[in-house]
């Protein structure tokens, strides 16, 4: 019987991949995703049947998987990161209703905000909302108001796409909107190529951060009021007492 | 030479442990953490030797592992899910000055957001923010600032810690907070002893959820205007447009 799973691969190591993840890319006869995606796990598995789509190709890509599936075909698709979170999850219920015969199971993967927050220190000890700064589908008015209510809440904020070749300005508009609420020195820290060749973090200041260069590899976190640097680390205490 | 490594160990199975976890649990010297989550781990390496306190023994947990590792042992302390998420490392960064020689490391792993939300379908495909409901640390006043905010900026909303023995009653008092804005209607889902014996989630409706019994293995997803059930499944689509 055929059955569709949707695994999330973590930042792109097979470090940060779970065995849960393994075992479903090696019990799988078609390893389908983004071709950025499936290039993170084809040395693993260089005999497996592949089936990828560039970036734009996304429900088509969810569509053929969906129709694979209700055959006898077990089919991966993969997700960087976790698959819920801005992964292939969401979609593929979306289009399922289509595909009544299709089995479809979730694997959760370490998303960004875990892997870039360890890289950082822990960032990420207390509240925090995760805001994506693409508006390719979503109304910038949104992103905004979510920006304001971010920094309203007091919540650490982490950023997903915070800017790619044709949006090279978002996190400029995205720092201005939350320094009419925060301070110009709030810490702030950036995560690159997690788990990939060319891994690096730093910390910064609000004021700084909008003209820090990011791609579509960068994850970005800012400070709530009790984030601090110790020795170069990005730490939120989990609370506001101390234990 | 020492080392404290700080890794999360995913929902509680050694499904979700990632491969840097389990090489970190099998090169540790001593494995420290909190009574529950060493249960979780000890079956797979029953030769090692464990350094267990109680909930309550964080502060001193953390000191003891630090100066461990400042000599010539390799401890590696666990929390569930991931360690960065209201777990230990931001913890264990803030007494580190006081242990300058110990050098540490950060594991992620997979947080009950990414595997709460795969038992439920994909109710984080879009923004969302994570809160815990436990006042334990943090004044309840920020706690319910932080719940207007991400319902005013339409987040979803995962919560952590939605309640205890000595807590019954802190989901009820969200709810409340949260249906002066939001809908009675609006689509929640809860993910219970997630990767554990008597894992379980179902879908409901905020004006239900206040009356839903929870325990401190409950993980609580509040959906935006967006989310919606599709065969059972929450989902939220991963943006406004469709793609």
């Amino acid at each position: 019987m055929g059955k569709l799973i949707i695994a999330g691969i973590g930042p792109g190591g097979e470090d940060h991949m779970t065995a849960a993840c393994r075992d479903a890319l090696e019990g799988a006869d078609i390893i389908a995703g983004y071709t950025g995606y499936t290039a993170l796990v084809k040395h693993l598995y260089p005999q497996k049947s592949y089936l990828e789509t560039p970036m734009t190709g996304e429900t088509e890509r969810c569509r053929e998987a969906l129709k694979l599936a209700e055959g006898d075909r077990r089919v991966c698709l993969i997700s960087s990161g976790d698959s819920g979170i801005y992964g292939m999850a969401s979609l593929v219920f979306e289009l399922a209703a289509d595909y009544p015969a299709a089995s479809i199971e979730v694997i959760p993967g370490v998303t960004a905000a875990s892997s870039g927050g360890a890289l950082l220190g822990a960032p990420l000890g207390h509240d925090f909302a995760v805001i994506s700064l693409s508006d390719l589908l979503t109304p910038w008015e949104i992103i905004e108001k979510r920006l304001r209510m971010a920094a309203e809440g007091d919540f650490v904020i982490c950023l997903y796409n915070p800017g790619s070749a044709g949006r090279p300005d978002h996190l400029r508009t995205a720092c201005d909107i939350l320094l009419e609420t925060l301070p110009p020195g709030r810490v702030c820290g950036l995560a690159r190529n997690i788990g990939r060749s060319g891994e690096s973090s730093i910390t910064t200041m609000l004021e700084d951060l909008g003209k820090t260069e990011v791609d579509m590899f960068t994850t970005v976190f800012i400070g709530s009021s009790r984030t601090r640097v110790v020795s170069g680390k990005m730490l939120t205490p989990r609370g506001y007492r101390n234990a």
